[in-house]
């Protein structure tokens, strides 16, 4: 386990997508640029008809199991849903028979969802070769679906996102969410990336490397072509004292906040919105706002890494 | 809000099927029309490849749920299952978040369950001109597929409508499908419609139109030709003093009671029923019983609305 | 209720799977054979295409009910999952209601799963000569495709069942595993069935006619050809004092135990497993293991039932 796992295979091609890191910047921008072609046009396919992919989520995500679910039907794949929470199993060799078991089934594409760290990863490992492994958001640490269309949006909106100068704003620290999409514009030679956060959602120093820190958000978000919004973690609230008006006041992307960002900057947020919290409603449903672009292109991104998947296993 | 919804399109055709209130004749029975084929040959088809039908159901329902994903499953749609009450959640914007995030993602028709008046027309607002919308079931309001089921049994059974003397009987007041009953076959040019019911469940004056009332099961149901019994709602028997023998004893179906119908009348229930409450099994199991064929329409039905909604999405 | 359920009709075609008791040594071998080739040929086919599998599953099971979908799944049919018991409804008519209403909808298969007994029984009688009912495991009395696993497993491993010593060890009398592996090896002609278990889990006398019985786990597996063991069902650990550990010592399966065993004895397990109770993971995972192998074979199978059942309902 000490070998990082591998994710492509000798010819470059994407064996896994567990995280984003290490992923080189060519496979990133083949997997958007066949996402641009999904999202341009949905028409139904079978690229993936014969082939078996199990939705395991650990956590509850309407959303994103109803996105992966949609990107492999549409391609023709045959989906199982499963609600179960591999960490919370008994450890280690238990975990791996009930995937040994699926695996025997012939699955094809393991997507999981897992509020403890490593389990894409120790699945991964165990069915290499054999099955491939999708993170659908592993703790607070990765969701690379999830960078990758936002980064899609990015390069949507502005062309090149080497001239973009992103923004991300909220609970920066147990963000999975911010990690990748960190990590997948980094990739993508991002111009200038920012991270904005109030001292308490700060992740530690080090992490988001090469990205600059904002304590205000006015001088976080001044000039940036790009403000990502995160997610209020109502479910960890409890853990820490999070006043929402206070947070709003200090945190939340107004519209006269907007107004300091450049004149046509984007407005992303990967949903669920907590409005009047960490979001206006006068932003996210404003002219801005290319929130429900995100979803449309999550699906286009997860249809397009479907594709890459099945293709690395058909020609071995 | 103040407009009705606009269930047809400028040439008439279906856009959304959240009530049957103000839908023409000609629509009904061409609805009607095309589900006795589906009944007739029951062969899959690929009618709505590239179409995807999500259902949000907010009640619980194993049938009606079952009913609408054979329908779309077998013209060749993508389904996607959600347990979900749009009602329970903040109201407003989240609902709607929750809505156009599946949007986004290119669901063509939502159909929806919900225990709240008026979600249904809410969300077919909101997705207008995108997404279709079809409601199975809303409080105690509507039901429309139900009621274009239950006209279809009654017009295979007697042939013409016109002629039909249609006496429903039970908790009326609080029936979605007696009203949505009501509807299509006053639509449709019933000969004489009845309600049947103790005096405790009879709706307010002034609703159910042009149907003559009955306090004595007797009186209501001698000479009819359809004799549509409702269910008892159990779940909302708390509410008040449903004395279940008692009911029985005056509202109970009995092969006795029957006899007063005209010679020939059909049983109808839209399931699931209480035998022994407001229904014997003598009668529910008899050869004058189409309790079941009202189930195989019910499939029928959906798979000719599903039809005509994507009908008017591909032609613009 | 007093004659058998007719599960072959005239021409000895499948028509209902609820327990392998009866059925003809050749109508076992052609399923065999068929599903050998599912199993040697994992390719997606439309020979279930129009036909409707509904999952009726009151007992949860990930892995079976995934892998009775999948068989639909892969040969094209129209799959409804639910959840729900049966059993714990009200008696008789209710429970026939909702399979009656399952069944107008052109339900085509009921797999079914319910921890009482009689259950798949009834509803076989209930739907005969209109679909067919496979069990998916019936109370501790049957699980008719699980011995047709295990006996494709046996087969395949040593060619002959006939010449096949094989041992099946653990909690006997609570097991339908233990008793379908019975009925399928017994009809098949095997050599030789011993069943090995404590006395508190030895079935009453006369069950597994011709078994032969040990009550020493070392007795019980010297020399035999395959060693089958079964889970310690920890649900109903609370009626008993299993000591797990003293379990472990007394009857777990270790390399030491296993050696005991002809030397190329393969090793079975119907999983869950629970590691280092019934069987240590050197033995799990070791070369004599077929255990994932089961689980492969347990598809095919499952496929070649569907297939058979499809088959006898195409040609009345």
């Amino acid at each position: 386990m000490n070998f990082p796992l591998a994710q492509t295979d000798a010819a470059g091609r994407l064996r896994h997508l567990v995280t984003l890191d290490g992923l080189p910047r060519a496979l990133l921008e083949s997997l958007l640029d066949r996402a641009a072609v999904f999202a341009a046009q949905p028409v139904k396919n079978d690229a993936l008809r014969g082939l078996t992919v199990a939705n395991l989520f650990g956590e509850p995500s309407t959303r994103t199991r109803a996105s992966f679910e949609l990107a492999a039907l549409r391609q023709g794949a045959d989906v199982v849903n499963f609600e179960i929470t591999l960490s919370s199993r008994a450890k280690g060799e238990t975990l791996l028979d009930t995937v040994y078991t699926l695996l025997a089934m012939r699955v094809d594409v393991f997507v999981i969802r897992d509020a403890e760290a490593g389990v894409q990863d120790m699945v991964a490992r165990a069915v290499d070769g054999e099955a491939a492994v999708v993170s659908a958001g592993e703790a607070h640490l990765s969701h690379p679906t999830q960078g990758l269309l936002d980064a899609l949006t990015v390069r949507q909106a502005k062309g090149d996102i080497g001239r973009a100068r992103v923004a991300i704003v909220g609970d920066i620290a147990r963000s999975r969410v911010a990690r990748s999409a960190h990590r997948a514009l980094a990739t993508l030679g991002c111009a200038e990336l920012r991270i904005v956060a109030p001292r308490a959602m700060m992740p530690a120093a080090g992490a988001f490397e090469g990205a600059r820190r904002f304590e205000s958000m006015e001088d976080g978000i001044a000039g940036a072509d790009v403000v990502m919004m995160l997610r209020i973690q109502h479910e960890r609230a409890g853990s820490g004292p999070v006043d929402l008006a206070a947070y709003h006041r200090d945190f939340g992307l107004t519209a006269a906040r907007l107004a300091l960002a450049a004149p046509d900057a984007i407005v992303m947020h990967p949903g669920p919105m907590n409005r009047g919290v960490e979001i206006d409603s006068e932003v996210a449903d404003g002219p801005q706002s290319l929130i429900r672009r995100q979803v449309a292109n999550g699906v286009a991104v997860r249809m397009a890494v479907l594709e890459a998947l099945a293709a690395s296993r058909r020609k071995p």
